[in-house]
């Protein structure tokens, strides 16, 4: 194997679908770390046109020093193509390309990528391989571990998909040298997320930092990109088909959503609607109770210092519960949120009165 | 409960996705075998615009009966129909409702009904309960046991689906009273495909009882849709993700879809096409000698006495071939067919020469 560095290998541990991380800068040419995983010398490339030019020649020369051949699809960048016409696409070329049902599905991409390469991946002749290649901050910290896919519906983001982990996640966190400053700070807000809910040294490392991070130092990215894998992977352990604990990954995703609903997909980032998402969750916490008021400032600072929005837009308290009771974690009528009850430690709450809501939302 | 005709019940074993068939005269209407499936007090019921005169407005009541209220959504008719945009719709109107992740989906119709409501719940917010109510011969025998769902593509049939379980399947032979005749028919091709593969005894009942299931003997009909869901359920519980055994019920299959394609969905009725397909199947079978020339002569009179097609359209070879290799049966570029080595026992077989594929599509 060629030196690879500063490359590190966590698992996630899901019995029979128990799969392998493979972290470093570099790793996207490593072609040992392809073959396990392609036994039958083909496999089927989902991408996008931003990041084609920039790695689908090197995963293409990766692939084939592994004596593997693809067919390769290249999709439209941009939450907005992450519905059923572009899903359509992805079936179209897997099925022009002859990819039978034990053709892998590789996803070259950011967060979009891998929801929409992996759903295909779950109902393409009712389910085939899936490799994750993920090159923005948000996939590789996030989207590419746990196995959740969807595509959104007009009436609501994420409403369509599939639980369908993948073989192997290969990060490079090499490809983050070419990631929008913008798209960078949006995959800091969920990195920052794995630490406000689950690990309060993480939270301190984070704070210590976050030059390093914004600078883009290699070991700084290994580090925090480990480490939410890590975490990450342990919830998911736990509750793989999300119907206990994993929700608390959710934190800030139930004011995100609605701040993504209500401007339209790609006007905020994700990761920005879940900043903002994250600093209402933590004032309502205080709010509710459960969190001591200079903790939640110090929530909103760190986002700040990130570079994120720490504020929601200007919709109305009415909107927003409109919004957020379309959200799939809404059941039996009530919304629930994720509150902190402290940094590193987060709880499930529902039916919270208006009074604590609208306050933390700014409308009083 | 009420007193039910003929009631019987199986149980298809697959661990903690096991689930009951109920069987019988108007179980349709029965309260108590929905209750137990729909705990939170709501479904939503998804049928189409033939089915929905006939038989919603009694599902309705039965639900209701035992305090379940529904949000109903009614697609158009027919295989047509069986598309990215009709599951959009079916998406759109369990969003619009309120559906959550734990509201149950009825499918209340035959198999394309069954299939879309199916894939609808393994997708809806990654997956809802489901629960099956077949109205057609085809659906009762077949496509509502094993948990297939899919939805086609322009270019092949079912090629994007999911493996998802009911929670119960609730069989009412007395909807076949109004089962136009050539779908009557197209069901019993199904049924025959049961036998021919698994069980000579039941092929010889169906010889001796073929005018009474034409005629629509509720007692006849009841022994043969049970004897063909245990005859399912045992393969389904032995081969869940059709990895090995659940290939032979693609017996007439691999020929069927490549009708089916070439025709356009809808101008042969998928059992007819399946018919056609296990005569040829047959006499390939005989072809590479491991049937004897008359029981292929015997399958093809039966399939004759039910009223159904014993020739495919005139295909070329090459078309035939070509249609085939793109169906999700192949696998590394060789075609696989499902063959009989007698009545009630069958095969896979891979690579077989031009000559007796030629012979048995009556192109020489």
């Amino acid at each position: 194997m060629k030196d690879v560095r500063g490359m590190t290998q966590l698992t996630v541990s899901l019995g029979e679908r128990s799969y392998p991380i493979h972290i470093g800068s570099g790793v996207l040419d490593e072609p040992e770390l392809y073959r396990p995983h392609i036994p039958g010398g083909r496999a089927a490339v989902v991408t996008n046109d931003v990041v084609a030019p920039l790695y689908l020649a090197r995963l293409r020369s990766a692939l084939a020093a592994a004596g593997i051949a693809c067919v390769e699809i290249v999709l439209p960048d941009g939450e907005a193509h992450k519905d059923w016409q572009t899903l359509d696409r992805i079936a179209d070329g897997l099925l022009a390309g002859r990819c039978d049902r034990r053709t892998p599905i590789v996803a070259l991409g950011g967060g979009v990528i891998g929801d929409m390469a992996g759903f295909a991946a779950a109902i393409y002749q009712r389910g085939v391989p899936f490799i994750q290649v993920p090159t923005t901050l948000l996939a590789q910290v996030d989207s590419s571990v746990g196995g959740k896919t969807a595509i959104n519906h007009v009436r609501g983001k994420n409403m369509l998909g599939a639980f369908h982990q993948p073989r192997a996640v290969i990060t490079d966190v090499g490809t983050l040298g070419t990631l929008p400053e913008r798209e960078l700070r949006a995959g800091l807000a969920e990195v920052i997320k794995h630490g406000l809910i689950l690990d309060a040294e993480f939270v301190a490392w984070l704070e210590a930092s976050m030059e390093r991070l914004l600078a883009r130092d290699a070991h700084a990215l290994v580090h925090a990109v480990r480490r939410c894998c890590e975490l990450k992977a342990e919830v998911v352990r736990t509750d793989e088909r999300e119907e206990g604990l994993r929700a608390i990954l959710n934190f800030g995703h139930t004011f995100g959503h609605a701040i993504e609903t209500a401007m339209g997909y790609g006007s905020w980032l994700h990761g920005e609607a879940v900043a903002a998402g994250m600093v209402i969750a933590a004032r309502l916490s205080a709010e509710a109770g459960l969190l001591a008021r200079a903790d939640a400032e110090r929530v909103r600072r760190l986002i700040e210092r990130a570079g994120l929005p720490t504020d929601g837009p200007p919709l109305a308290y009415e909107r927003y519960m409109e919004l957020m009771a379309v959200d799939k974690k809404a059941e039996r009528g009530s919304i629930r949120f994720v509150l902190l009850e402290g940094i590193g430690a987060a709880r499930v709450a529902a039916d919270l009165s208006e009074a604590p809501l609208r306050r933390a939302l700014g409308q009083p």
